[in-house]
């Protein structure tokens, strides 16, 4: 596929252009790898109209080559990569108003700019990347679709070899070695493995508790490829489900089912979270649905746009979001389906197939 | 064992005194951790010398009153963490400056402090809590041991199951199965599994590289114990080492040992540093150690104290801090050898005890 980085950058370029900037700084570890595809953890970037300059330590000096290219000249710091950078703007003799993140510059760091920085002027900016990486091109929905593949692939290994007994932590152990097995590059978010009422807990992480007879099993978790994201979670019944369980489970199905075939771009965030919130209310549940329908995906496994109650913005064309409707009821347990879907001109496209029938383990 | 965070709250509320603040806003989220056992992901905490104030929202509801108990009253906002804050302070007449963390809020948020928050004074603060969180306790001690079995005993399990062919993800695959078989309840950072010339990136993930025979093989990672980090790096040769491999090694194994040996509470972080620097250099490969000899872990894989060229503070009893001399040959490969160190009254004590003898697998 073409190398879309430079476009990026043009497309960056004229928001700072139109916002009256000399340049900016980029400070967000993604932004700055969706513009140059460098992946360490540690970079400053200058952009403006002449030059794109990365800012790294020793540790990448290597790989900031074989990933950056030419796309950037690239300046390896010994000390310290704020000494680097007003080194490398006071060789920008045009450059004197420059805009920064403001959502990815600690205090602190604010601090540096103003004193150590007082020669040139800040401007805080907004989400001028991230509103760049809400549409996603075909290479970046071909990774996320590559990660999805992963995930639904670790899962289908990992149903069969669950038991009653087995710890949460011996069930993300499972899942995450045949995520790697299936090529994850990494994890995007600590995995959730939730068994009996701790599946009512939406944020729980995986613990010692062991799976027993009847309990829910919510597995929430995701694969990295090529640096992006996939985000699914499907909830299973170890042994019989109860009518109350195959009741909670098929209300939140079908949430998950509607919103996930009625979601479109151009739709706001609220009108889509609607779809599944009013259906989860209209069956009597709606108390137990806290949290919001779903989120982008991309470099980030939480990015823009949102799909919420307070979401007024318009789902842009391209955008990947996740759909997951929960359902949970302290002390008893919970069901989560997650799906992502990518918001195409002609409708919505899942790319996380796996069935979403109850399953009834062992 | 007793619970310490009362006294952790006293200790942070006569720092706030001496600061001459009526409260501190913390945003941290190790710190809100280690003050109150909250373990979730969204939260703001005020401590005040009459109050404790944990703002929440529902995914956490259920949870936060199992971690927290009676230590703070907790507010779960449906909204935003912020309204709840400015709420919340508004109940606290006699608070009227009050410190917040300039390491952990982005510039974003300062600027809510500023406008939404404009009837308060904001003082920045630094590493408030950082400071205490340097000086570990018994239990704090104890949960890093545990950290560190996990880690060992799940390279203990991983070792046997290495073979020529393997990809660096598939080996991960199975370190990290170990470790969550062992009980590890994630991972601190994202394990480095780097072979052959991939060992001399001092910073890489994990590849779909195929290990070789003769390759250096690295692995850096860790385990996670009641919030607790440990932090390990083993470097094993694919078959018979060659002698230049074998020079590296022990130049590396001999750094590693006189620093873990000769570190002490009390030494400045740059003198510990230069135990293994010295050494590193006196042998020839002075130029292929570039980053910093270690690092505290705690609830946190990097804090506090550092062991670095640049470190001029007194490194304080208690700490717990890695080890970490390495070797890198651009285009060659790379050895690192890394252990956890309790900086005790009496001498430093070895928390991963695990072989450093140069390993030849297969």
């Amino acid at each position: 596929m073409s190398d879309l980085r430079p476009i990026r950058i043009a497309a960056l370029v004229d928001g700072l252009t139109a916002a009256h900037l000399d340049g900016l700084l980029l400070t967000g570890l993604s932004n700055i790898r969706y513009l140059t595809g460098f992946s360490g953890s540690s970079a400053l970037l200058v952009v403006t109209p002449r030059d794109v300059v990365l800012i790294t330590d020793f540790r990448y000096q290597t790989q900031v080559v074989t990933e950056v290219g030419n796309l950037a000249r690239v300046s390896i710091e010994g000390a310290s990569l704020w000494t680097g950078l007003w080194q490398q703007l006071a060789a920008m003799p045009t450059v004197k108003v420059l805009g920064f993140e403001t959502a990815h510059v600690q205090h602190r760091d604010f601090q540096r700019l103003v004193e150590a920085g007082g020669r040139w002027q800040w401007r805080p900016t907004v989400d001028l990347v991230e509103t760049l990486r809400e549409r996603k091109d075909g290479s970046e929905i071909a990774r996320i679709q590559e990660a999805a593949g992963v995930a639904t692939r670790a899962l289908e290994r990992t149903l069969p070899q669950l038991r009653v007994g087995m710890t949460e932590l011996a069930v993300a152990g499972v899942l995450e070695k045949a995520l790697r097995d299936e090529g994850s590059e990494g994890f995007p978010f600590p995995s959730i493995v939730a068994s009996g009422p701790r599946a009512a807990l939406p944020h729980a992480r995986s613990s010692t508790r062991a799976l027993e007879q009847g309990d829910f099993l919510l597995m929430d978790f995701g694969a990295e490829v090529g640096g992006y994201c996939s985000d699914v979670t499907r909830t299973v019944v170890m042994g019989k489900a109860s009518g109350d369980q195959r009741e909670v489970y098929e209300t939140v199905r079908s949430a998950n089912e509607r919103a996930a075939q009625g979601v479109r771009a151009g739709m706001t965030g609220r009108d889509a979270d609607a779809i599944a919130r009013h259906y989860i209310e209209r069956a009597g549940f709606g108390d137990l649905f806290g949290h919001s329908l779903g989120h982008g995906i991309g470099l980030e496994v939480h990015e823009a746009p949102r799909l919420a109650r307070t979401a007024d913005g318009a789902l842009p064309e391209g955008a990947v979001v996740t759909i997951e409707p929960g359902i949970y009821r302290p002390g008893w347990g919970g069901v989560r389906i997650e799906d992502d879907v990518v918001l195409g001109a002609d409708g919505p496209h899942i790319l996380t197939e796996f069935p979403r029938e109850l399953m009834e383990l062992g």
